[in-house]
């Protein structure tokens, strides 16, 4: 029985994105013919969603794999589709437990080379962390803003900006917040006007939002 | 068959409130009864969601009787339990959309003698509307805040003023904000401290929450 | 009791767009003082879900009201902050069904000078009229795919072109698809990277966004 | 107390099918006695959803166990009752993650004497892959496509070939597609004609399905 | 503005089935424009989910127009596409509640020239009215069973017959059983191995479900 | 087509219950068949759900039938099964609103014969109203408590008494306990050992399960 | 700080029912001190939900300490309340993955001297085995039925006997029917009349509910 | 990349609180950091959801650090922000497993110098507890009223004490009950005027609640 894993090495050429891996449900054995298969066909190995015991046996087999843990991610090779853009992203957060998130879409985009900069702790309870970094933030052409709870940040920052942003709910919190469907509701929600919104926890999606915009800009 | 209403008239003794009637699912013959049953006991009638169909057919019977329609409310005589305070309580709202709930609130909070302000279309998707009104509204004494959509207003507000706040999320909206639910869950959630929140659409209850509160502070 | 509507006139100022009127809740009172005042501040009027009844009381005061039934839209004066773009949005959709929402997405563009092209009933159960026309949706800067049902159409549009992409889930269907719900967690779970995605029926909204992108381009 | 287990065997006579054993709630005790009674009934064990932990026991008293870890099922002996017939079964799916499912359909088929083929990674954010292999598709007599996150490989297949489509909905994924229940309802929701749906992960009951097909054809 | 709608009169040719119209969601202008379409390329057209007035409207349009009122359905001319079949389909139900969507059901496959027989009212509160038919019912080749409540009809056929059963949920009952979902996840959670299910009501994709099965027969 | 609807007049003899016609989804032409097949039958006819306007239809046709319209419901001769009891049923609501259900019930216990009493508007807001009739409750020998909003009097009530109590949850409230769910979850989760439950709004259901009981004591 | 549990050792003369607890969210502490208190007050320990590390810890303390494992209950002493009844509870159950809640029921009636006898693996997808025990279980005078998956036993056994029926969902299955929801709705939604119905896995309070029922029959 | 995390120092002037730290999220690492600056800024550290591994590595660090682990609650220093204050505090709670949201509450109330008592184990199931201690509840300012299950306590205490209310619902139970979503929604549905609600658990935020009553009495 044949179960090879085909990989979507056309999708570069199509839409100039290329595929990323989801880690979570793969065994170390499919992480790694999957690896050397994208390798093989000279593409950026980027893996999401991977705990350290995985991410051991492929940083043991390739010298140039990089694993950053606190965003869960593995990257091994370079990426031969980078964009040459001047235009860069801030990633706006409520907390520090957001922090997966975030470095997940900084990673996702930078392996692209697009510059990130974070803007992080500036949680609507306490608007003056944000008020105070508002005209830096400013200096950014597209804005992702990442969020758990009630997601208010994004409604707030909606109201105050123009560029584009690209917002995402974050399962932090617990109660009624605990999956992250609150915040996912509270941005769909948000009375400030063209908000986009993308899944719970979904940092690299909202990295390839802010890339397909990126890419029509430049 | 003996199915006579039979009111809680001793509540006014226990806990100094008296029972509001819950107009949508009685009839007028019920709506009747039992506002004669209370006026004879010599309480105030204070009747919620009830819209002028009913609310005429009391109209004709009472003299005293007065139908506030933008708030679903009607009332007949005078409570006898008004509270002698100069407190007072500020209704801050996200949209015109809410009035209903906080007219509601106003109208629970008046016929006790409490003195309430409203600031209405003060949402976060503007910001400034809200900031420029704060010093004024800092001289209330318990906030009432009623905010749909994604109830961020409440956040907002819990992280600026320091005097207790109660939360009512509004059924204003669509889609994922149809009923009310996101503003709920979104008060709830909020990263501002200590703000409790009532059921959505409950301004009466958020009036007795606040007269609680105005009482045992008089 | 001064129960005035503050409109958020200075948004135009902070985010370059005017605010729209949400016209379900409101009175045609309501409707009548905002559209005056809106008028006076030289702003365009863009009333949404405004039914017949309530749009002739406005077509009576101004002669250069204009409703579009379809849309349930209504539209007072002319926008003095229209976009010089020569960039433009398709607009793809499933089925007629979704027409409300592609339409009130289009007027909201219009009315900021940007143009508009329908693909309708492209639905992927009949994949060849999405194939048919992949060339021509490709000379469109922006995409903003509406779907009600399954709404795999974001997914399949979403790989096949570059483009920014904006999905909005309609409420069409019925069974477990009939308020828009699977549609929205559909699209948010998309398997094509980097797809944004707008409240249930939110026309407006996924306008919005997409000039927020377009005047980020421009 | 006599808990014996009373397993249908009588289910061979009147649906020509045999009862497999759900292995996840079942103590390792239960298992052994249960696959003793089935197998002197001279009838085969199917277990279901059963660990390796479990499994072992069960290797070490049964010389032809067969345990299968990537589906998650054991097999003990041979089935009486093989079909004798030359359909045979595609199954399809969107990426390797769903493989547990998809190699359950696949076990509880042969030991019918059923053929199957896999068609993997041919999710629809990449359709090329799809498309190129329809022809061999085609072939098949009954489909089983199977799928998580937003499920829309089922209406993708249903809108372009006219076999029975029998659609499992896979529990992978994060956020919204979290528990499998956006897949469900978006192949419930499938704008295809006369998709039939199954339970999240139930791959044994996809080919249960099939078979019940391939029995009436044959 | 063009906003023709797009019929898919390829579908014919690719799966064998004719597209049928949704009528709730389109005006009767809409519908007078797609049954012109479909009529002129010499296909059949079939309207579910009609009211009378819409009805009406094309009743008098044309005069082969016949409207099953209390299956929501309408038909005009003759479908080129029957099948030449002597298989035939047992449509059982729990309930007359049921009603619409079995007549659904039963209209859509008879169009193709498929002959269907009804078994209603054998509701598993009094068995003895499925047993009494249960062999008549296994004369046919497919079995569809509608019920709304706890569903558990699909059941109980489930355990006592062998052919392919598609079970539609119904949206009749009260309480926790009032939109259906009930029914829908008993159905899906079967005890009874190899039931595929429909979304709620959808007696239409049930027939298309059994038209799919005949056709891979005959 | 012969749809003639299949009255399970074997129930008497099994459970020596008669069936009741729920009357919501049928139309006046199948309750007028229907209560004529049952009269033929020497049953009594018991319509639940049943509005005015069917109801004049039947009122109209027979002498003997009488609507009691506080309870959406309609008897029409007598029923041959009465129980020869002196057992008897109180049943005990929060308020006036949970009438519909309340006589629902006690119809339903009365043409068997039952006698019941009411104890009305002792919700747990004001104890004082439970307290002083619990001696007059304690002569029942089945307690069947009505309740919406949060259901707390089952609780309350189960902690007291030492009774069969059946638990109605009723769909009355607004907000989160608008549907009845609330009730529903609230009457399951008791802290009172031994409250069963009946679906929201099943007066009927109560009444039955009251008659199960009954008939087992007397 | 005094945080000394206070039993309700009144319970007893209330409704002449001791209090179980329920050893889930406690503390071997905890449980420890409450044991020994209900001991010197000369009333039998009941608990439920403990684990055998738990339960270890007070079969050392205590000789007639005795744990039921696959019940998740541990008893200490003899209960003075026994009532002295010849009636008797069948426990009938569909398969064998809910027997640690139909043991919780049996353990929690016969520390009252009520004799239970079981009838498992009666699953309505195999309905012979229910119909060939049906005379037996008549002769029974309550009927607690368990269920998991879709629960239709609950239907089928109350269309078929008139005793009281106490249905109780059991949190056994996947998908759909992962946590006990589908059994519960499908309970509360049954066909069959008179059926209550307790929250998901609560043998203990169906045993309670079965005991107010004997009590009253005795 | 600097990902400092910025602390809300200025809260303490604004609405007189300090920021607590949500534990659960955070690694030892950000603990530690935050832990230090907030220590450096004079202010003090109160964590909440903290568990004893994390717990040990700041009490190896710092000498006046205290866990309180029934709390899951870690504090450092002292709070420069405490209220003179003689009003004080009644935590109700309904059993001994709210323990940990009680504790929480406490602590957080008592660094500002606010006096509690607890009253446990007051459950509605055996309301004479309740009843004897209302009196002495009665002395206390403001109640905290903690429960799960159905969440019936606060209900009752709301109709029978007129301070003001502040709900905590708890998640603890199973089934319906499990995550404390039925206590949350009984809680806001309660049919006593003026109870106000914080999210599951929020034993903190209720502290907080309490004192912005406080402060504003004081």
């Amino acid at each position: 029985m044949n179960l090879d894993i085909r990989f979507d090495f056309d999708r570069r050429k199509r839409i100039g994105l290329v595929e990323a891996i989801w880690g979570a449900d793969k065994s170390v054995d499919q992480l790694k013919r999957i690896s050397k298969k994208v390798l093989n066909n000279n593409e950026v190995v980027f893996i999401t969603r991977i705990n350290r015991v995985k991410a051991n046996y492929l940083l043991d087999l390739y010298d140039d794999a990089r694993f950053y843990e606190a965003a869960n991610c593995l990257i091994i090779g370079e990426n031969q589709n980078k964009i040459d853009t001047n235009k860069k992203v801030a990633i706006i957060s409520g907390g520090s437990s957001d922090l997966p998130v975030t470095l997940e879409a900084q990673l996702a985009l930078e392996i692209y080379g697009v510059y990130c900069q974070f803007f992080i702790d500036v949680g609507v309870a306490g608007l003056h962390r944000l008020m105070s970094q508002l005209e830096e933030i400013n200096k950014y052409d597209v804005l992702i803003v990442c969020a758990g709870m009630e997601g208010a940040l994004a409604t707030v920052v909606g109201g105050l900006l123009a560029q584009p942003i690209i917002a995402v709910p974050v399962s932090v919190g617990y109660g009624v917040s605990k999956d992250g469907e609150t915040a996912l509701n509270s941005m769909l929600s948000s009375c400030s006007p063209g908000i986009s919104v993308m899944n719970i926890d979904n940092g690299y999606g909202a990295a390839m939002a802010a890339l397909r915009i990126i890419k029509s800009i430049t």
